[in-house]
């Protein structure tokens, strides 16, 4: 296997901060529109599920055609997708290949605690564009914890024995805490909070007018109770498997 | 017809820049991929065009089918596009209906000087994330400019008398220096090249790094020699065709 270089691992996890933001920021100008979360209420061609899923599921159909889930850092959120149209591409194998994908989990928390945590309540009728906006929340948020695949290699391959002894005795809460730096977290959560105040501000002609589009502690919220702690499930599931084959 | 306030709309346009420069941010973290400009380069089934027009074009039939251009503010880049599967909308008639659709020249100017001005040049191989950034940004300028529309109408209800006697003579010199607002127009560069100052910047956990993801200038003047004189155009356009039926 190729290795990732430690900083090009951090510029892309620091990188995919500002695309979550950036998308997060757009949904948040729309209402919540709890239509379109409900199966059903929107009756949709060949389809049982919610709207905005609908929109996800037909746009993931799409990308698998021009072959973005042959990515090895692309994860769908739906199955029986369509075969892609373009030459398969031999990518480098930086991590070993798994079959995780929590994609299920960040569909539901998505749903259930970080759009109200940045959507006004309320229904504007803004359907087709709320849907298209979880779109990119949802695949810049999955991209984000799917990276805990390459977190853990990265980590494993800098302490070999350790992660070897920890991993053979399938030990989750040891692999838990061999991988957790809390000053490392700390940093993280002190800089989207900072990135969500900067890009989530109010910007007029004479300068900044003092209101945030979303909150910043918010963010900083959302990346501590939801991305970080699933992306270290991921990071966990993937050192379990890590010594298989 | 229906009114719209110009204090909403006034907003909304504001609004849409920051959609205009998050989407620019967000393509221009890929090189230029000249490759997915290249018509045939990449063939695509039954598409005659470029890689990225060809995820526009199946873009935008996802979106007629649940309703996107039915919308008075949404313009498609490409025509035979499947029928909606949503049931109709009756939206307030807030502008006459009319054909234009600038979006040929939108994607032209796109391609031939937005592109140039943001992004790296070179091929980093990420085909399927560029095309997918260019999407959001052209479906953000074309909305853009396309409300052209809605402002030419505001105006035009200001000082009907003199818009009528110009809009009879079809003066199109008239009718464009009866639109400009030259301190208005300053205010709007002003106010974009802060946004990008501001969203464009890179923050560590310390604070601003002082580095721009993409050149304030630049954004300021993508929207004095493209954005705002072909908004214009489309004012002009629509008053032209304002009295008639």
């Amino acid at each position: 296997m190729q290795c990732l270089e430690i900083t090009d691992l951090r510029n892309r996890l620091i990188r995919q901060e500002e695309t979550i933001i950036f998308a997060l920021i757009e949904r948040a100008q729309f209402e919540l529109n709890p239509t379109i979360y409900e199966p059903g209420r929107i009756p949709m061609p060949d389809f049982d599920g919610c709207f905005s899923d609908f929109l996800l599921f037909r746009t993931e159909c799409l990308h698998a055609m021009v072959r973005r889930y042959t990515s090895p850092d692309e994860h769908p959120f739906f199955e029986n997708l369509p075969v892609p149209i373009l030459p398969h591409i031999d990518y480098p194998e930086v991590i070993r290949e798994t079959s995780i994908n929590v994609n299920d989990r960040i569909l539901s928390l998505y749903k259930s605690h970080i759009l109200p945590a940045i959507c006004r309540l309320g229904d504007d009728g803004q359907y087709g564009s709320s849907a298209t906006c979880d779109v990119a929340c949802l695949q810049a948020l999955s991209m984000r914890i799917h990276y805990g695949k390459f977190v853990a290699e990265t980590k494993y391959r800098q302490d070999l024995g350790a992660y070897g002894r920890i991993i053979r005795d399938g030990d989750r809460d040891a692999i838990l805490e061999c991988l957790t730096d809390a000053d490392v977290e700390a940093g993280i959560y002190r800089r989207v909070e900072r990135k969500a105040a900067t890009y989530g501000r109010d910007i007029d002609v004479d300068g900044d007018v003092g209101v945030y589009k979303i909150s910043p502690a918010e963010i900083a919220k959302i990346y501590r109770k939801w991305i970080i702690p699933l992306t270290k499930e991921v990071e966990v599931d993937y050192l379990l498997l890590r010594l298989d084959g």
